[in-house]
């Protein structure tokens, strides 16, 4: 079943103890699509300007990623992104944000996507989310991602949101706020408490734990030894949980738990190169592959 | 099979978010005797000052606890420690720190328990650890604890003492400061590369990872919505596991993995109250029904 994807399209500058990258393709939304493309039909909808490169749109293309969606401004500046990692590598440092078209962006969901069995929402801000949300027609499982810029200055939008959705993503951080506690139980369940269904949260290196009806399930993160560029990382995370339900079908409690271990090996792969470098480069097989090793490094 | 520990004793005062307490039963031995008691035989091996109240000698006598090298040295004052956690409470923040007794323990093991089949080196300086290797007669399965003081200030002794081992259990700062590594995976690695068999990495509320002949194992922790007093946490964590690993006599890949569970669960009884207060209200069905809860939250 296809997954609608709503989010932000980028050209990202990225300096990591591995090197730097300047003008490389990133965005939520696309990272997202690339992604969950393993698992599922995948509809894009964002924005860039007239400076995206063709390559980038082609690539997409050829990926089957259906691009009805994507909106190309002329005479307009896609969204510009510089950031940088260091030390752990678990927190970005942003240098530079250039909104550019995404400041205006207001998603117009193509007629023919409003009855989506599987929407993402990725990190934006949630009176965008509740527009697209509006759109929508029909039974669908809807997750949302956000950010701290959210949690902090937008909270009762962005609860309003949460409340009409399946799930939310979050990582740790943003939990421990938006719940209140430095515990995560704490925070997940005050979360819960909220009326959200599904609270999944990454936690990076650490892994990730999910709440669902006052059950937990966690897993740990994949082991690396390398981790390049962790730019994307929580995208395809959530690239792979979505992907994952949407091709199964199965949103059950077992279903969500299958879908975390998909999350998990995806972003591995993710933040093994800069940019989709290393997703670009793998196939199925190889997602299928590492969720063997990763069973046995869990199962006991 | 009997567990032989040696370490410290001590009377702690500490302050949590929770309360504050003063003269508390504490020390990496004591934590880890009376856990480790749940599962086999413990033979303790520290020091105490005459100031050190004789309900805590009654109660480990009670436990089965043998403390036939427990030393009460006349005259001389317990090892005190003072420390408070805050915010997260990942990290205890030391305060004061009197060795007295402590500062010149030089560990005899009692004749009879030079043989003991497994055997535990709380946190202490490595050439009092290598000074108890040096005594210990015929096989059995060693494991060590350490802290960032002396991978700072005794690198090269520990890793003498690491070589002499089965096994070290250390924390994710200890394991990336001493693997020279932020990547706990590289670091872990680099740790195994020095000549360690088994290294048993414990991450507080993110869980705990293992590496053995180049596989790792990961568990997420017991998710707990209050920590009351994180001390003892790790001491406790190590008892579930050498405690587990001397009652089962399986120390292969398999029997550590289960060990690694008893070791979670065993370590979230003793943070949800002070001191040892929650393990001594506890009986061996809680540790077996919180493990069985615990296979639930990571298993699918």
């Amino acid at each position: 079943m296809s997954v609608l994807v709503v989010g932000s399209i980028a050209l990202d500058s990225v300096a990591t103890p591995f090197g730097v990258r300047e003008n490389i393709l990133g965005g939520a939304a696309c990272f997202f699509s690339v992604a969950a493309s393993f698992f599922a039909p995948i509809r894009l909808t964002g924005v860039v300007g007239d400076d995206f490169p063709d390559e980038h749109v082609a690539m997409l293309r050829e990926r089957g990623i259906d691009l009805l969606g994507l909106e190309r401004r002329r005479g307009a500046k896609t969204f510009r992104w510089t950031g940088s990692y260091e030390g752990r590598m678990d927190t970005a440092k942003t240098i530079k944000t250039e909104l550019n078209v995404l400041g205006a962006f207001r998603p117009e969901i193509p007629a023919a996507w409003r009855k989506s069995p599987y929407v993402f929402l990725a990190n934006g801000d949630p009176v965008t989310q509740a527009h697209v949300l509006d759109q929508l027609e029909g039974p669908c499982f809807t997750m949302v991602d956000t950010m701290n810029l959210w949690i902090e200055h937008a909270r009762p939008k962005l609860l309003e949101v949460w409340g009409r959705v399946d799930g939310v993503i979050l990582n740790d951080e943003e939990a421990r706020t938006m719940g209140g506690s430095q515990n995560l139980v704490r925070a997940m369940n005050a979360i819960a408490a909220r009326g959200v269904r599904l609270v999944v949260v990454k936690k990076g290196e650490h892994g990730s734990v999910m709440l669902k009806d006052g059950e937990f399930f966690a897993l740990p993160a994949y082991p690396l030894e390398e981790v390049h560029d962790p730019t994307g990382a929580g995208d395809t995370f959530a690239a792979g949980f979505m992907g994952r339900l949407a091709e199964t079908g199965d949103t059950s409690w077992t279903g969500l738990k299958h879908a975390l271990a998909y999350a998990t090996v995806t972003a591995s792969f993710t933040v093994e190169k800069f940019s989709l470098d290393r997703l670009l480069e793998i196939r199925r097989e190889d997602l299928d592959r590492r969720r063997e090793a990763f069973l046995a490094f869990t199962r006991y």
